[in-house]
């Protein structure tokens, strides 16, 4: 299944051929994350092919990580501990070459969500930063609000936004909305694909981060990797609203859906733009 | 669809419109809750209508607390971190006017339950106290039996349990059973909408909390409040039950038919009797 | 419903007679367990027909096992303060004779996990063990390999290596794969129920450890009823199979399936073989 698509639109072989390595390859996602999501977390990383483990004692993580593919820091539900337990699993991961990603959930709600996420950007090198639109605005110092863990919304344009995110911190910014912005500053990634019922139900945003890593972990091009990655999972979306009464059919439908995604589908429906 | 009602049962248009009121204001619930239905407490709290955060790091529970239209404090898997954290929050609400419900989930089953339910009574002032009859008679001090977290049954009446409970505490107290008693000793609800397949899924008990939070943010009167987001629940549950074919399957119907729940439906099937 | 078995295939009445004392009986179920898939085991648990609590502060582990009728430790997301609860409320259950059931999740993925679970071994006395081949394999000192929680195999036959992991610990083993293998080293039991389904999906090897708790806790042989749990979450796994599109609608089919599973049901089609 192929589609005629104008030239800056990317190839959907790209982001189909990164989903069949992710299932080829099944690389371990280390997981350091919220207690609200974190088994849909470990659910969605089995449907998209890789294998989850989960584990934040400061005792271990150093060492689990050292087997995985790539690390996901999530600050959904923060404690010291786990603060403590992000910055030495991070540590071993940028001396191994393990790519991180930071998914600053509520960063701007509190001085200590602000604080950790600042930290984790000034002491680590994270690959990819992921977050809505309120996130990334307050961490691209350019204005965003956030009300508990949703976007407030930001003040400016939503590319240049994140374009700044980027510049500022070093990273790959992947900000979700009804149309995400994946972007290193030099390229712009636009990604169509998704449904709003995505928006209706806990834990989307957590899930989107645990694909990235995913498609991370056996990629070389982040921005390319995290763009392929909101087009699955968003794909997936389109398929499960299909089938849902509700946003708990939605949700049960969205774990089928992207485990049954097929590389032929997502090539032939992936919206990536490059702008 | 309306019905007609005997005096002593409650207009249904008094939960239909609290209902439509949380979907317009969406209030922010805070919740410090245990880990076993945490997700299930997101995801009801936006099927409701609200918007929920969930935060119990002491370091940021008075500044994360500051925002929400309520506070849960759910004691389900208590420990002296969350305790902490649950009297900084709980203080700072009190400050601010914003409304606490607490659910004492297993109190009586062990000392630490029961010393921090009855501490958190003390130091704070909690709007509604919701509970199963079990835990209500415990609080109340007229004998009550708890097995792990579900209730063994009380000595007495119902509802003269919950009334001496309301006294004793100054509460608003929301006691769950085969039919919901809701006081504050002054007036008493009775709520007979409900399933008994909401029985036999874990999380239900702590869902009413979250569901009660998010009416009783956005209404004065907390009885009548809580009362409704029983009502509310309950009668998502009525549907959900015609739809499943067994506890999960419940599961997803009840988060879709409350997600789905219309004022319409229920001013016509809301079961709220005053006595 | 019944089968003709050959000689060495259990009596299907066995493992169905003991379901209908789990549900006749409903003992309590304690669990210090993991923040992954702790409501997966709380609702396996109500769905095998016994009651689940979750309670793992050191202050109140060794007053809420007293009430259990089988205690679940499973290191899935281990901590230093758990390891504290784990080990006080075993103590607890082994002076009052409330069977151990042992999950050591990812044992041989890190030190800390190796480490505490041979300190649960060395400390406790621990009825049932059960682990997928990899995690058995190392605690057999045979040779096994875990990646992150999952099985990377082990290096000799799966009998031998159960056993001599039974005779070195002093347990019964219970040891998942596509077929289970059961063993206190005198006796061997092969459970052929199951599906594949099962192991795309996060949680089984946990939720079987609460439903092996929820049998174990009405028998007295705890070889006969780890063998029994296996073959009724097998049972129910091979009927969800038949109605699920993929992992999620699979996962709602099973609990829906062991809810309703009847002893009938059980007793025409468990694939119990004793070798």
């Amino acid at each position: 299944m192929t589609r005629d698509s104008p030239a800056n639109f990317m190839d959907g072989a790209i982001p189909a051929g990164l989903l069949a390595t992710v299932r080829s390859k099944r690389p371990l996602i280390h997981h350091i994350t919220n207690g609200v999501t974190i088994n849909d977390c470990a659910n969605i990383t089995i449907c998209t092919g890789a294998a989850p483990v989960m584990a934040e004692a400061p005792e271990e993580v150093a060492e689990m990580v050292a087997a995985a593919g790539a690390l996901v820091l999530n600050i959904g539900t923060l404690s010291a501990t786990q603060v403590e337990a992000m910055l030495a699993a991070g540590r071993r991961a940028n001396e191994l070459g393990i790519p991180v990603v930071l998914d600053p959930v509520g960063v701007g709600a509190t001085r200590f969500r602000t604080e950790t996420a600042q930290r984790i950007l000034d002491t680590l090198d994270v690959a990819v930063l992921k977050g809505n639109a309120g996130e990334i605005g307050v961490l691209a110092g350019t204005g965003g609000s956030v009300r508990g863990v949703d976007s407030g919304g930001i003040a400016g344009d939503p590319v240049e936004t994140a374009r700044e995110c980027a510049r500022l911190t070093g990273t790959v910014v992947s900000m979700t909305g009804a149309v995400d912005v994946v972007t290193d500053d030099r390229r712009v990634f636009l990604v169509g694909n998704g449904n709003p019922a995505m928006d209706r139900l806990s834990g989307t945003g957590c899930m989107a981060s645990s694909v990235t890593a995913a498609f991370v972990a056996v990629a070389d091009d982040y921005a390319v990797a995290s763009a392929a990655a909101l087009a699955a999972l968003g794909r997936a979306g389109e398929r499960a609203a299909l089938e849902a009464r509700g946003p708990y059919s939605f949700r049960t439908a969205l774990f089928d859906e992207l485990a049954g995604l097929t590389p032929d589908d997502l090539t032939g429906h992936a919206r990536i733009e490059e702008r």
